[in-house]
């Protein structure tokens, strides 16, 4: 089965927003074993949005609609789609008691054009807005199409949208189908991008069922394995061995085949299993290590303090890294990394420290000490080691480069 | 003149990556006065990219492509693009010679297939790529075309990308146009995005030459000021009256009319200029806030000590927070924002101090006190206020507009 992505909204055309819809929408569909060969975007405008509908009818079994649901006269996507499919128009009474309850909620009054989002294409599958007043629609029949195509409408906000698609369409394209399609999701840190693909090169060559296929994130890789069977227990029972032969390849570079953790919550567990409070003393990152653990809630049960020393005098101040260590070897170097998450866990009294310093640009790198250069310190129940990096990219990616080897390497400190 | 986007990649149509370059080039192609009415995304497939093709050919004067300019056989941007212009490839030996710099530089070795993006499209304009080894291309004339169409390839990584649209692209762009287009961009910070449109609806209506486009990030606006004009001079004179209206209406909400300035160096700019050192004291931001200020190169002159306090414990040994007044008032109170405050500015030893004490979610929160309330303090030289914000969002989104809201508050405080 063949699906389209097709985004409305001159906001797009202009840059003024970026289309994560698109990246949501795609993933989702990928995960349902529906084939995208097409995405589009275009404006607010009637007769390209036709033009572009007509010929997508053609091409694609399902095509998906976001945007262009509002109140106003600039949204014109649902008429647009009606008068492609060839139905008309009428007014859908839940929609409306929708539109009425919310919009009293947090405006105290309806104006008019408000009762514009209540029409809906007869006969269509009407999927109710929790979070907006424009209700998704599932347009299923066309009366003047020459092949059997069904268009799915969505609004364009990603907190209306996502539920909307998880709890909604998800299950109705599972329906379409007549297989069900499972997947689980393989995490790694520690290993490049191209490193992993090479290493399962074999495996994505000779794939039909179960498939795997690589995502890259900023110091990780997501693997997702997907099966096709007659229902979950079957589709797991054929992602198991592929599971289990990702497992024998990478070992301990996995740090979950859970979806929802993080390579940081993955870390908290760690610490919190082992009895361990943690400190953080950073520099170049300037906080954003601290706060990437302060992703998990419920960390303060292990991270006693975190400490941002971009100063020199902060350094010695607040980790007692002393002055001669700065001064003969560099705020940039093992010795100063080592001083700050040695100093970093005796302050807080932590049992682990991490430390970050390095030269994230564009200014301060030298022929000796270049741009990028970074030493991460791990103090560990009072012995403190200390690893060089290189990392590549502008400050922004330099940084969060470092946040991510500093996570990678306090887990390999964990394990050990 | 019109302009479309033919972004080519399977890897944006599995959702693997998030179409940025998108986006980015949107924005570049509005500054620059060209009108876009479509963008696409088709897969690394010949057949469909040329039907694509030739459908935007007759629709758009100029065709920019994105991505497939690699070395394998899957990419094929450039052989589809020649194709449909009616041009063959020949061998381009500047092309040539980069690739075989970078490949020895990084790889120390060729392989055959390399030659392939040494190709190009005989009487083409070749942009040569600094950061990679396909080059960019611009395909002027196409025999079989039945109007005049322009083609521009270029590499899909944005780090090659963006430089050589900013260096290549944009100054070809420009000499196609008979007129000089400026522009220039307001940032205002303390002001919802529609406020912000609101205020400015009539100009939004009755703007030809200049025009104003508003872009909302988390917490601020951004104004982009644009006009057209025989040169430079005359461009900027057009533009200076709608500068000057839009100062008159937002006043002190607009930070900066420099596009460079973000709101965290506009903060750093006036803390140096009153002689001011600035600690941070972090509950459930965790370290974002001086993750942000430490985005600003040289900010170590002023910023003193960064304390991520997310537990009590730290609030109370590292701030001084007394016991009594979380026991009292609560973690999330204006009590303990002021504590926090006046505590960080006296551990630091700092003139100004700003704290940040909330519940981000998705747990802890209470009727009294739900997900979304945020308490930030600010010390300034001895006298400490705090402000209470209702957020809204997932935790992620919650932490973040703290993180602006804390910035703006501090501005405020600056500036009285």
């Amino acid at each position: 089965m063949t699906v389209e992505l097709v985004c409305v909204g001159t906001e797009l055309l202009l840059g003024n927003i970026v289309n994560t819809n698109a990246a949501y929408m795609s993933e989702k569909c990928a995960i349902l074993g529906l084939s995208m060969y097409y995405q589009s975007v275009v404006g607010d405008n009637k007769e390209r949005l036709a033009e572009l509908l007509t010929c997508s009818k053609e091409r694609s079994d399902i095509i998906i609609l976001c945007g262009g649901l509002g109140p106003t006269k600039d949204d014109l996507t649902k008429e647009t789609a009606a008068d492609v499919m060839g139905v008309a128009l009428v007014e859908d009474e839940k929609a409306k008691e929708n539109i009425r309850t919310l919009l009293m909620k947090y405006h105290g009054e309806i104006t008019q054009n408000n009762w514009k989002q209540a029409m809906v294409p007869k006969g269509s599958i009407v999927l109710y807005n929790e979070n907006g007043t424009a209700p998704g629609i599932i347009i299923e029949s066309g009366e003047t199409s020459t092949k059997e195509t069904r268009m799915i409408l969505l609004p364009g906000p990603p907190n209306e949208l996502i539920p909307m698609f998880e709890n909604q369409v998800v299950p109705y394209l599972h329906s379409l189908q007549p297989e069900t399609i499972c997947s689980k999701m393989i995490k790694l840190c520690g290993i490049g991008e191209s490193m992993a693909e090479t290493q399962i090169l074999d495996l994505i060559d000779a794939q039909t069922n179960p498939t795997v296929a690589p995502y890259a994130k900023t110091g990780e890789v997501h693997l997702r394995l997907t099966a096709k069977a007659e229902n979950e227990t079957a589709a797991y029972a054929l992602i198991a061995p592929l599971e289990q032969e990702l497992y024998k390849r990478f070992g301990s570079f996995i740090y979950t085949n859970d979806e929802k953790v993080t390579l940081e919550s993955s870390i908290v567990k760690l610490l919190k299993e082992q009895n361990l409070t943690l400190a953080t003393a950073e520099s170049c990152t300037g906080g954003l290590l601290a706060g990437r653990l302060v992703n998990v809630a419920g960390v303060s049960d292990i991270f006693k303090e975190g400490h941002v020393t971009y100063s020199n005098e902060a350094k010695e101040k607040l980790l007692g890294v002393p002055k001669e260590t700065i001064d003969r070897h560099g705020t940039v170097s093992e010795e100063t990394a080592i001083a700050m998450a040695s100093g970093g866990a005796k302050a807080a009294g932590a049992d682990v420290c991490i430390s970050i310093t390095g030269i994230a640009g564009p200014d301060g790198g030298t022929s000796e000490k270049p741009v990028g250069l970074v030493y991460i310190g791990c103090s560990f129940k009072g012995s403190t080691v200390a690893k060089r990096y290189h990392l590549s990219g502008n400050r922004s990616k330099i940084r969060e480069s470092c946040v991510v080897n500093a996570l990678t390497f306090l887990r390999s400190v964990l394990l050990k």
